[in-house]
């Protein structure tokens, strides 16, 4: 799960989120590769700018709840529902020009577990981190994630 | 501070957030009187879907801290820049219409503690609690908020 996914799978994922959450196409989101982490969300402060003219809070926590959803996404692909239901993400400072949101891989053990639930259950959660940096961290977010099968729905 | 604001504050405050965080515009944000808690921040979930054409709850926290943000615009005015430091948010179920977030206000002493902080300081915290609602509580947003007098940076 924890493999970084190829160029056009990280080019399906951006495709993906323009077609189905409308929202990311104002904000000019992009789902880019990342040396460290296998892959990026990022959308420029040009087009999420707040009133003081640097990343609004909404559009950071919103690109950072992305980067989440891509995490999960690339490997379950349609096999699953995925929501958020809940999370916490604390400001740290401006973004300026780039709101960049990396999404820090769990445990091999935490994917384990979620892999077994939606094999046993058909659902699961999963904590997951994201950093969201530029030339230093701008902000930190922790979520929980919940995957549904299809299978479950059907 | 907790009076309820008239009908040409919340078009001033809707005006305010087109003009300077651009991305409420894409959103369809629109600011309203609502009888209990003064004024309501909303956007048609049209505007604002997911991958499940429900309320993206990127979408949701960004109403929930605009809401919180223009509890504090409305009386504070062009006195004060305010920032979001942190939030809390948790899902309770979708939006399937209407994305609409009312602020909670705090208790006099809060309000008092602030003002007096602004006073004194040039700058205050406050915790802010904002529902999102629609028939029943879609989500629970909780966030600490700064505001800096702009005496404090001349």
């Amino acid at each position: 799960m924890a493999n970084a996914p190829h160029m056009d799978e990280l080019a399906c994922a951006e495709a993906f989120l323009h077609a189905n959450i409308p929202l990311t196409r104002a904000m000019g989101v992009r789902v880019l590769p990342d040396m460290q982490f296998g892959f990026a969300v990022e959308a420029p402060v040009a087009l999420n700018y707040n009133h003081l003219r640097t990343g609004f809070g909404g559009s950071i926590n919103a690109i950072a709840t992305l980067a989440a959803y891509c995490f999960l996404w690339l490997p379950l692909g349609e096999s699953c529902d995925v929501v958020v239901r809940e999370s916490t993400i604390r400001f740290v400072r401006p973004a300026k020009e780039m709101i960049r949101a990396c999404c820090r891989p769990p445990s091999d053990a935490e994917l384990e577990l979620l892999a077994r639930r939606l094999a046993e259950k058909h659902r699961g959660h999963i904590h997951l981190c994201v950093s969201v940096s530029e030339d230093g961290v701008v902000a930190e977010f922790k979520g929980t994630f919940v995957a549904i099968s299809r299978v479950a729905k059907s």
